[in-house]
């Protein structure tokens, strides 16, 4: 099998020596590298009854590719290690590697090397080596007064999960919106182009990819920058799907629902002109969703009239099952 | 959890970025980067049973390591990931880490980041970036009449392993050899300064790790470099450990018994001399063992009397159970 993805994967650029040694030998871009890895474990962080093998290949590239993103940097080389359970033959694998090597190839990422073990349940462990654009945007460098900002739409993916959940119980057919859904789930655009052009700018002063949800992460940041947030309920980016399958008031997936995989940024207020000129070159809408706080590191939601909501959270923890 | 280790964690050397964001930055050493990747799985891999959570988080960077070492190279950062049972709490995997981080410290690795996540069994992916010495020793250089070498000893950790099932079963104390036999299998050495002493000189015209076994592992140079081999019997270095317990007769485990994690060459004979001079450097044995031979990529094993010895050598296959 490891031939297979020998021969199958291009040498890609700046490798010196790719997957079959005991290490990749790869050239370095910049005096400095980026590392990020994920685990994602059958059962925990996906079902195979409703995750094809070829979208699950895409999106565990596209979840460590987020992280490089929300650095501000560009992603160079994977390495992907596999557990392969028994009843998944060598065709199955190929069909994973189908939708990894597509993200892959789209992003200019090279695959060097890995590993690959028998296992009772399907693993996926991926390292990505990248490498700054200029200086990494780190979660810390938020200040009071800071707009802070996210990319695309919030909530798609884990309004997709329900759906697909309660699809796989009750059977039919999706609707198209339910079908953008799915996609917004299984296939996250990591937003690279985005990060990177932040970064070059210098217009993020914070900056964090949204795996855990909107309220979760946006804590994250809070925490390492030592402020507080505000978001406005009414102004979070709904999709025309969520608004037309889930409605405006139901903004819970939007806030908590974990898996958007959009970049939340922070940004100085005299930069806004700029930052609304961003969209046009990163292919994204960038919306303006509150502002940074003095004081405690808590986010507050308030709604159109101003007034403080309360609204129970609970985002996305891996060890609850 | 990640907070806890995160806090214990010192901030390597080159480390701009360490754990907590969503990718380390770490400063490159050279125009060039090692990478290696495994991927242990508990049942697979390990045995709680006989197998401490010190000495697994021990092993879990020494075998990434000795891939780096195979290459000649110096080995700087480390990512790890950890899927972790419920049974497990945060103490135990505390001295999981203190076992890793024991080893990070004597090879000066700094641990930048990772995953952790719940999982039904122990998952342990740990991802090594280091830098090539020179030029990396690959597996493809070996011609025919180069001499091949182990560093070590060889067998010691199957025998190890054999006495921990054997022990498990039977009970009672260990003795003085069979605990040497158990370090060796629970924590293996890697070999790192011989391997870069190797490339700087350039002396290796070949190298790897022995994980899955002498033969198999020579196999895999006979391969890439398009040569055959010829192994002398009555040369495999063998402990004073193993030859008590298992005497000089049966040669199976230093043939074929896997994770020794010493390293195997070839070099030109014309290098003996500076061959045989390594040993006080790199601080550990050097044995000529056989020779490469023009022809197939076959491994021969001979006897004192130059008689090709028929053994079935099996190797190490991670999907047999």
């Amino acid at each position: 099998m490891i031939e297979t993805i020998r021969r199958r994967t291009p040498k890609g650029r700046g490798v010196r020596i790719g997957i079959g040694d005991d290490a990749a030998s790869v050239t370095n871009r910049r005096a400095a590298s980026l590392i990020t890895a994920d685990l994602l474990i059958e059962g925990r962080h996906f079902d195979l009854r409703w995750t094809s093998l070829s979208d699950l290949g895409y999106k565990s590239l596209a979840v460590n590719l987020s992280d490089i993103a929300a650095m501000g940097g560009v992603a160079d080389y994977v390495i992907l290690s596999l557990g392969i359970p028994r009843r998944l033959d060598s065709k199955v694998i190929a069909v994973f590697y189908r939708g990894f090597e597509a993200l892959a190839r789209e992003c200019s990422v090279a695959l060097v090397g890995g590993d690959t073990n028998a296992a009772a349940k399907l693993i996926v462990s991926v390292c990505v080596i990248g490498h700054p654009s200029t200086k990494p945007v780190e979660r810390r460098g938020a200040k009071p007064g800071d707009d802070i900002y996210v990319t695309g739409t919030l909530g798609d993916s884990a309004l997709g999960l329900k759906l697909l959940r309660r699809q796989k119980r009750a059977g039919g057919t999706a609707s198209a919106h339910a079908r953008t859904l799915f996609m917004r789930h299984h296939r996250p655009t990591p937003r690279l182009a985005t990060g990177a052009l932040l970064a070059k700018n210098e217009l993020a002063t914070a900056m964090i990819d949204i795996s855990d949800g909107l309220v979760q992460d946006l804590g994250h940041i809070c925490r390492a920058s030592g402020v507080g947030a505000t978001i406005h309920a009414d102004r979070l980016p709904l999709s025309p799907a969520y608004r037309a399958l889930c409605g405006t008031d139901d903004i819970v997936s939007a806030l908590s629902g974990g898996e958007d995989y959009e970049l939340l940024f922070c940004a100085q207020r005299r930069n806004r002109a700029r930052i609304e000129k961003l969209p046009a070159r990163a292919g994204v809408t960038i919306t303006r969703i509150g502002a940074c706080t003095a004081g405690d590191p808590n986010v507050a939601i308030l709604d159109a009239s101003g007034k403080s909501l309360r609204i129970r959270v609970s985002g996305h923890d891996h060890f609850k099952s």
